[in-house]
């Protein structure tokens, strides 16, 4: 029986097994994912939870005409081993390689794109409308769902409405107890209350081991009724939540159990109507070290795939360090002075380092699954009441919390203090989890203060501005990785909002940036230096350089210097291109030349040194007329940022920086071209 | 006992009244909200829903210093009344009157700012978490919130939440069946199921009589504990869902009975811990018409104060049609034509009119609930095989479906057409439905097709052009109320993406506008033509109007038109001033400036005739360089739009407008000054 996943290319082969050769098809899965992934890391532990799960769906399954959605995604790998793309796994999440998450557009086994979580429920239950307006009767639509996911708002909603649909979908609980950290909540409670209910359970497998002698048509259907009528008697007793909810409950079923996985879907599948299958699994099942240190192994870098440590790259005490850490260490340190601080993550806690705080001051610092509408509003109400919550949410996820931010923070002027980590591009994650719309997003919304940090201190002095609550809400944007400075715990600093830096005086050509892609243009700024053999300090050669630290207010006094000294203005962000900072300059430049009065524009250039003055604390646009500044002296500007009519996909940062025309590369041609 | 609402000005007037008082003072609160509201409109259904709530309430708990959010806070006007608010009641929803939603700039006692629906029971969270933290353990945080927002994801987030958190939180379930339109789904259903329980009830009421006995201290914390027995073991054979979530469930009680509302909150405010109650009310309560028809009388405008009347302007014939019923009929118009064509709306069904559809066509439309996320998640499964839905999501409820749009929708490409009504200024709703923010939030997101028809004719052109599926994601906003074109119903024609249109030809001045608001730039501009006795087919004189018609893709070619022929450009939109149709129209009057072949811009002005040409189908920013337009032909641009540094509150649209600067005479104005 060996070498059986050789020969599998798609699910139709897999059909042709006899079922008892599946538990060993199971293993080879399993297998060659930990070897691929002991060194193309990825995503491991929540795909070695659901490889008996993938083989179970896709025997009893008639994919892709069945549809399946993968809630979150991230444990797809089996499913796409499995479904012709096992020669290219191991290409996966690197560029032009496989996607980490499933999507349409890679196979038309992946019925839907997943990436940010809770959001197979409502999408099976679209297709499964779909299907019966079509008169597709046969149909199966199939949600996997994991225990953290459900926590999501969405899933809920999706619940309740398919409740009373009458749709023919069937939604997978994987439950596992763990999101990326341990899940919390009541709901995760709760399932481990079921879990481990020995009434119910003893019923349920007398109920059970009578299904397996019928495992077929009929026989099964009528075995699986008197299961359901069990739970019905039984179960209630302790309150099922799904079946307040109108659907059909069954389970929980040990989710590495093959031949009962099978028995239990064949049976499920002759059942109209919505219902939910239970199954219970081990995140990194048959890795040791995985199972044992879920956490750090839901995606763990390289390691040995014989005995599963981790291969920990060697000590560089010369390494910056991660902006996460920063935010991380700085918060604990602000909060040790300032009591009315808090810290608030939707399941991030590991991924945010607000872990860290968590150790330190467990009763002010909260993990509230996943959840990013409440844990906006939740520090809301925090803030009401005279707290400083900060809530460190990753980019990508913040977009599920917009209104939030607008109706709970900003029109109450509260103080709460965004921390968007994973701001800009992220690389191997991709199109779902690029941190690209928060500039954009953020800039129209009125009483908030946005900031992106050059480096890491000017990361704690931001925090530190923003925790004194003066500001209203605050806006910090950061994104994945290291920053630049290996000796950043320097004394904590103000930085005036709406004040920018001048990094270097040049001629010509101006850089304004924000954030840490400003480095970018110092790195390329230095080859371009050497390259001509002149000094960072001599103005004369190479461009200016500008960092604005604040989106919004925006250093309107720089950009008046800026427009006056320099031809050529590029504006460079890590985010979208329409909507954020270019945007904002693009603004200015057009307000310059349409002074408020309505008179023509003049020559009457500001130059002034006034630049280093603090900045108009308001945001140029007012409801009646642009500010009166009056210039013809407006440069070319070239917006450098994320494209606004395509998704950029998934690889290394540097790459796909290149794609999208700012790497380093980009910015010394630009300046070979144009100097 | 008349006149006693008279003498109460602050809670703590109505404290020491006696408790068999308030009854009476219920009535005449009643009485009085029916009173002013039969002139001065409003929320009229909720707020006499929960007159005898909001008596007790303030009678138990020690407002401001207990906290009482009041979720969606529409039905806050006895509360407003109860608060110091009463002379001034009859200026709710006005210009400078009290606003129609609780917030705290208006008032202590209201401690959240609400409008939105689903926010209560995280925020109220949030509050009695800082009570923990500074010590102040025997404050009480209320969240009162209705069946019809409960379903909404964040409500539930907030649950899941408040479960584990041992926190001080009441919640109190309102159910009165009704959001505006009857609840929708399976926690629907379940409400109902336990309001009728006849065996949990009987039980209940006895060990509530014995409650009454009993009705303070230790005494009535006993006898609220055997209810909590009693519905543990009896009650859970239904399987309560709050109880899973670890709330303890109270209730159901009658909400309009004082005496129960008040022994019952005197009791469970010495239960420590989260806990819910579940009370039964009826909207529109006291007055027949409203009782009947709830959602007619949600917000019925004028009515007879006796008999409840509705009070119908004479009919009009030559009115213009709103909006909503445009899209209601066509819908339905479309739909005949095209079998994929579905409708969806989160509980919206009357304010959108997709009721009009769900009469023809039950089986094709879906109300979702309060549900945005789920809608547009739920839309893009339903557009994932095969159809064409029809989202119908108020401009500022879109908010709550951001990452929805992008991540299940645009990154796909999925033919889900959003159409969002109450999009710009709404008036008498105020900052929390405003439609703000659509313009801005949109234009960012790869695979998105944005339009805003002028008028009735092009929303029904704009539909038809949407419902072919091949542009992909597409959104349509239009305002509230009516349109200007009483025969409104021509045949159906296609309107090119990426292609405007010229109202008129003028000199000096452009108007470039997006959607309804252009209206006002042409009644501007028959007024300023009238004054100095000129034709509007007279090109020499008066501004240039132009309709973008869509934000994206934008007709470059139109505005490189416009840029070479008018000094002036005003950009107006009924929207935020950053980011939207002024912003993108600053960037392409950079882009036109700033070549992407990096040569320096010349004189080489573009003007032609091209501009009725099909514009491209691209938006102009592209990842590596702007579009290579020569011309430095650029004039003067001036933004018209809503403020970005401030929210807009309520009052009459036009009023608003101005405000803003672009209502009729502000144009007017700037033709007087500027021509």
């Amino acid at each position: 029986m060996e070498n059986l996943l050789e020969n599998i290319r798609w699910p139709e082969d897999l059909r042709k097994l006899p079922a008892d050769a599946l538990p060993a098809l199971a293993e080879e899965l399993r297998a060659y994912i930990i070897q691929v992934m002991a060194s193309h890391p990825g995503h491991l532990g929540s795909s070695l939870g659901v490889v008996e799960l993938t083989v179970a769906l896709h025997y009893v399954f008639n994919t892709p005409y069945d549809r399946i959605v993968w809630d979150v995604g991230h444990q797809a790998y089996p499913h796409k081993i499995l479904t012709g793309r096992r020669d290219r796994f191991p290409s996966i999440r690197t560029l032009d390689g496989l996607s980490g998450f499933p999507t349409p557009f890679e196979s038309e086994y992946d019925a839907f794109a997943t990436g940010h979580s809770a959001t197979s429920i409502s999408a099976a239950l679209g297709m499964a409308v779909a299907s019966k307006l079509r008169g597709e009767t046969k149909r199966q639509h199939i949600a996997v769902i994991g225990d953290g996911s459900m926590t999501g708002g969405l899933a809920f909603e999706g619940l309740n409405n398919a409740g009373v649909s009458n749709s023919n979908i069937l939604v997978i609980l994987n439950d596992n107890g763990i999101s990326i950290d341990k899940s919390t909540g009541a709901l995760s409670r709760y399932f481990t209350k079921i879990s481990t209910s020995r009434r119910y359970n003893n019923m349920k497998n007398r109920v059970w081991n009578q299904l397996g002698k019928n495992a077929t048509g009929q026989g099964a259907r009528h075995a699986l009724s008197r299961m359901a009528g069990a739970v019905k008697s039984l179960f209630f007793k302790q309150g099922n939540l799904f079946e307040a909810l109108d659907f059909r409950y069954f389970g929980p079923v040990d989710g590495h159990d093959v031949p009962t996985l099978i028995r239990t879907l064949e049976a499920l599948k002759q059942i109209q109507g919505p219902k939910l299958l239970h199954i219970v699994t081990t995140k990194g099942k048959g890795l040791k070290t995985a199972e044992a240190e879920p956490t750090l192994f839901h995606a763990p870098g390289q390691f040995d795939s014989r005995t599963g440590e981790l291969i920990k790259p060697g000590i560089n005490l010369s390494l910056a360090p991660r902006y996460q850490d920063v935010f991380g260490k700085t918060i604990i340190e602000l909060a040790r002075q300032n009591p009315r601080i808090v810290g608030i993550t939707p399941a991030m806690p590991t991924g945010c380092s607000l872990n860290l705080m968590m150790k330190k001051m467990p009763e002010r610092t909260f993990d509230v699954g996943i959840a990013e509408q409440h844990a906006v509003t939740f520090a809301a109400g925090l803030a009401a009441d005279g707290m400083i919550p900060f809530c460190n949410i990753y980019s990508s996820f913040m977009q599920r919390a917009y209104d939030q931010v607008i109706h709970d923070v900003a029109l109450q002027k509260l103080p709460v203090v965004f921390c968007l980590d994973r701001a800009g591009i992220v690389g191997e994650d991709g199109a779902t989890h690029h941190g690209a719309f928060d500039l954009a997003y953020f800039r129209p919304i009125p009483n908030l203060t946005i900031a992106s940090p050059l480096n890491e201190r000017a990361l704690r002095n931001l925090m530190f501005t923003a925790q004194s609550g003066q500001y209203g809400a605050f806006v910090i944007r950061y994104p994945r990785g290291r920053g630049v400075t290996p000796r950043w715990k320097t004394p904590l600093e103000l930085l005036p909002p709406g004040q920018g830096q001048t990094l270097r005086e040049g001629r010509r050509i101006a850089f304004v940036s924000l954030g840490h892609i400003g480095n970018t243009a110092i790195a390329a700024t230095r080859d371009y230096l050497r390259e001509i053999g002149a000094d960072w300090d001599d103005a004369t050669h190479g461009p200016g350089l500008f960092d604005m630290i604040y989106l919004k207010p925006l250093d309107t006094a720089l950009l008046t210097h800026i427009f006056a000294h320099y031809d050529l203005v590029y504006t460079l962000e890590d985010g979208v291109i329409d909507g954020g900072l270019g945007s904002a300059v693009c603004e200015y430049a057009a307000a310059m030349r349409a002074p408020g009065d309505g008179s023509q524009a003049t020559d009457d250039v500001k130059t002034s040194d006034d630049f280093h003055a603090t900045a108009s604390a308001q945001s140029p646009a007012t409801p009646h007329a642009t500010p009166a500044v009056k210039t013809t002296a407006v440069p070319e500007i070239h917006r450098l940022g994320m494209p606004s009519d395509r998704f950029v996909l998934h690889g290394p940062v540097e790459a796909l920086h290149h794609q999208c025309g700012y790497a380093k590369e980009d910015l010394l041609d630009i300046l070979r071209r144009e100097m």
